[in-house]
């Protein structure tokens, strides 16, 4: 199917299609209101450098799910998710460098990989859009302008870097309100990290994005900048594991948990034992 | 120094009684407004499947600090945090049995421990208060009643185990209230995980807790329940790792940051740095 149909398809349809390979697009708007994340794999003897970085760096890393060492399931973020097909596609990095762009990893696969899936923007997107806030890189179908920070990142093992920040041009009279909504989501980068005059955070020339489109900054907007999830990729680019996966931008893992979920735990994790 | 003389004294003075070992007492109350911190201390061994387990139990094991294997200082939590010291008194645990109770980790600290930090619920009840809700333990200067449920944690490698909970009895009129109150701090166990029927969560006499002191539910009111940070310890007990080191309940870390930061990393570690 096309995006265009697989938006009107349940979150069933849309995993079926992205695990069968038939889809290989974006996620952004698929699977209705579930939780979409970001995506690193690493071999066991980089994790727990690598859930400490994230753990010290929650507001560009927040984790939502980390997988028993060499089993593909991801079991607390959905009954049935298998890391290996049920992303639409994957970067493979080797070394710190981007070597291939791979649609599953059923060749790829290793006894001693660890999945950590970490919270995206779209969770508070959705939140301000339900708030009558535009958004204008959706609106306009592109990608968030993002840009490396003078901003460093709490370094833990091989992993630091700069802290990379997306930017959304928010109306004057409504840039309290973009704060008081996205502090609610801690699991999807929380409260903006920076107001306003961009050059104090390093960034020199709004027009010229590091990843992703430029977008406009009209007059009685003011650029409102939030910590953001291509973070870790910088950081493990920094720390060059002899190899890395992660999912393609904007190419999520779409998880069950309901995206106003408390906590990104399955309640099919959650049983009562029984009595006591 | 006293319990009564410290609760008038800063948190430096505070800091300086426990880490000289002159105050080996419970810190309920003391160095102001600032995050306390249940501690468990563990092997590297043990340190990645510890840290899963409380990611996946985010209610009961709300991560808000993670050391570098060996160190003893806790840099997120605060600027000169040495955990061999700064904690009034320590369970130590071998095999998952209690064996010994210390006031400091001078002889006891090993190259490959990894301190974690997990949120606890002085933050919430301190917010329950300032809202004008009674909390009768605190009131009444006794520990709150804690009970096994047979609610199942999520395991993680050998950790795993019911989950406890802590028990207020709540004025019916405000039950509202400390839901949405508590629901803000994630990191402080959140929203309450039980209301009302404790039988249901396999608690048969409130009267008789098994950890804490019993407290009343005085008609006009209703037991509520909340994720309890004695969980992990209940989960160390299962997985018996060779040594582990927690604080004796009650006698928590003070950390230098504040209790209604948006997330728990000291500002210390977080600076620009400099032009891009």
């Amino acid at each position: 199917m096309t995006f265009d149909e697989l938006k009107h398809q349940d979150l069933g349809c849309v995993r079926a299609e992205i695990r069968s390979g038939q889809y290989t697009g974006h996620t952004a708007g698929l699977g209705g209101r579930t939780l979409q994340a970001n995506l690193a794999i690493l071999p066991v003897s980089h994790a727990l450098d690598f859930m400490r970085f994230c753990q010290r760096n929650p507001k560009p890393c927040p984790i939502v799910g980390v997988s028993d060492t060499g089993n593909p399931m991801v079991s607390t973020l959905g009954e049935d998710i298998d890391i290996r097909t049920d992303v639409p596609a994957y970067y493979v990095y080797r070394n710190g460098e981007l070597s291939e762009t791979v649609t599953d990893l059923k060749d790829l696969w290793r006894e001693d990989f660890v999945t950590f899936a970490l919270g995206c923007s779209f969770t508070f997107e959705h939140a301000l859009q339900t708030a009558g806030i535009p958004v204008w890189h959706i609106e306009n179908n592109t990608t968030v302008p993002m840009f490396a920070t003078n901003i460093a990142t709490v370094p833990a093992g091989p992993f630091a870097g700069p802290m990379v920040v997306s930017m959304r041009a928010i109306p004057n009279d409504r840039i309290a309100d973009v704060i008081e909504i996205s502090k609610n989501f801690p699991l999807a980068h929380g409260a903006p990290v920076h107001l306003s005059d961009p050059k104090k955070i390093g960034i020199h020339d709004l027009s010229r994005p590091d990843w992703g489109d430029p977008a406009p900054v009209p007059d009685g907007t003011t650029p409102i900048f939030w910590a953001c999830g291509v973070t870790p990729q910088a950081a493990i680019v920094q720390a060059k594991p002899p190899i890395c996966i992660t999912h393609k931008p904007g190419h999520m893992l779409i998880t069950d948990i309901a995206d106003n979920a408390e906590t990104p735990i399955h309640p099919s994790n959650q049983n009562p034992t029984g009595e006591k």
